[in-house]
């Protein structure tokens, strides 16, 4: 089941489906980020949900040994990620993949780097067992971990109506805290909003360099990572792209992109091979290192890597330098999170 | 160098020297929790530090792997500990004791279960370096790994004045930002600062047996951990209790808490075999598992075992549901605690 043939050839139906016209002279195909996420009707936000999710989240109980919480490797002190290449999960055993940012992880349309998980709360639930993640065990065992816990039925009972304690409960209710880590007014959505001096020069130019050279082709829309839930596409349906694009670039003899078949892993389809999800730019500055594999430290170096091995451009380093500072604007404000107090 | 010879006999001492007298007919050793511990001259508090130490607390970039931020095994919405009876530190090798919790930890004269540490700076900055801790390597690399982050810099700058950045100035900030945890406001400090209605029947009663028992004569003051700074005691100078006191107990040969020499294993000295720091009540309720070795996994059984091998007591059913009731009124108030966007 591919998936997708090529993101560029879907960006121009969603050109035309989406942008002609009603959007006017001023074309852009991108937009300030919302306030919050698409909700699935399945899933709506409630505080006692989000305030549930979020407990679990710091929670260590719902691993297999104990000491892993979801903020071990998705610390929201550090882009919602972990800074390394490729992280350690409960079981010990490295990760095959780089771990994502959370931060606006609710306006993507499928999950996980070759888009495994249709939809957020899919994701949370599968990462609970996976060994090399979470390593949870069963639901039945994770559900009767956490219900051992006194003071959970309540709020479980808070968010869900009853104390029942399940882990597609516990699935829906991270799903709601992940779907309220938004962080607005980054100065690109300043300049999307109409203040034109929120960019800097060199950030202007940035951006031209990056719609100009192709960049934009997938990296576009709110969270420049492609089309959201309703746009195009619908929760479900992923948008992918062939990386590298040009395996004999001399990037991928040094970073072995190509090693990892992406969602061929998934689908055992040759056209899905070495099709990875779009990822997000935003906050960008702040998930260092790059890549499914995390092999590229900094962030001028993605930009260099993204040129030669994706589009097939050089760029200089005036321009490399630019694109940076263009990338250096769509971080946002961080949503302050209090550390919750986990009940015993 | 034997610190003590026994906790009780110093607490006569504090007794006369400090109680009797001022406090009254209604002479308790107990107080309620001030707002701040002692503050040394050498590492006043400032907001800018504590917000710097706040940060570092969770930086993994601190460790030797990149993996573990303070934060992992002291888990701010987990009691300040992790939950496990041991951990496994930055190395993957297991610690020696159970990680003991940060809230309050300021109001120690020494630290670390065998009081290795005369203050608290030493206690952090030993503990970058311990291989099984967060395994810093050198000072001179851990420094050098900070400043390489850009954001730091300014941060120290705001914090100490100008831009240096050292291990002895993290755990400086580290200890500023560590003697802000304070959890003022529980119940029993309600109770100390005069509602007599504060405490259940169950609790008054839980107190009432605390006290005639023995319990208090390690369990005191405001941390019930014995003196703080200034009073009988100064930094540096440890409030240590021999544990198990009957190593004959039949809990001894369960939960095997004699096998750890405690104390000796600094000194070397026969008088300190099997001493340990008098730990704080305070939050134990936050804190499971018990004891040096976190063998004991419930509050209640801990109190059992503390009445049959410290104090040759066998505490009835009813007397240990009240006393576990009076431990349950030493939860306060846990401080808001945003979590901080590590620099980049």
């Amino acid at each position: 089941m591919a998936t997708v043939g090529s993101a560029r050839i879907l960006l121009l139906t969603f050109l035309v489906v989406f942008c002609v016209g009603p959007v006017g002279a001023q074309f852009t195909p991108f937009r300030a980020l919302p306030a919050q996420p698409p909700i699935p009707d399945e899933n709506l936000q409630s505080p006692a949900k989000i305030a549930l999710g979020k407990t679990l989240f710091f929670d260590p109980r719902l691993s297999g040994s104990g000491r892993t919480a979801c903020q071990q490797c998705h610390n929201l002190a550090y882009g919602a990620a972990d800074g390394l290449a490729l992280s350690t999960g409960d079981d010990g055993a490295r990760t095959a993949r780089s771990v994502p940012t959370l931060w606006n992880v609710g306006f993507y349309t499928i999950w996980f780097w070759d888009g495994r998980a249709t939809t957020l709360e899919n994701a949370v639930e599968s990462h609970l067992f996976e060994t090399n993640v979470m390593n949870a065990g069963s639901a039945a065992s994770v559900s009767r971990q956490i219900a051992g816990i006194g003071g959970y039925g309540d709020q479980f009972r808070r968010a869900f109506g009853d104390e029942t304690i399940s882990a597609p409960r516990m699935a829906q209710a991270l799903a709601s805290f992940l779907r309220s880590l938004v962080t607005q007014d980054s100065v690109f959505d300043q300049y999307l909003r109409g203040d034109k001096s929120a960019l800097s020069e060199s950030q202007q130019r940035g951006f031209q360099t990056f719609v100009d050279s192709g960049c934009a082709s997938c990296h576009f829309w709110v969270s420049l990572a492609g089309p959201v839930p309703g746009l195009a596409f619908q929760t479900g349906e992923g948008f992918y792209e062939l990386f590298p694009n040009y395996p004999d670039a001399p990037s991928d003899r040094t970073y072995k992109f190509s090693a990892d078949l992406g969602r061929f892993q998934v689908t055992a389809d040759e056209a899905d091979r070495r099709l990875f999800r779009v990822p997000t730019l935003r906050n960008v500055a702040h998930t260092a290192p790059y890549f499914h594999n995390g092999a590229v430290a900094t962030l001028e170096e993605a930009v260099r890597v993204m040129g030669e091995a994706q589009l097939r451009v050089n760029f200089s380093e005036a321009q490399l330098e630019d694109v940076v500072a263009f990338l250096n604007s769509l971080s946002g404000q961080f949503p302050q999170i209090a550390v919750p107090q986990l009940p015993q």
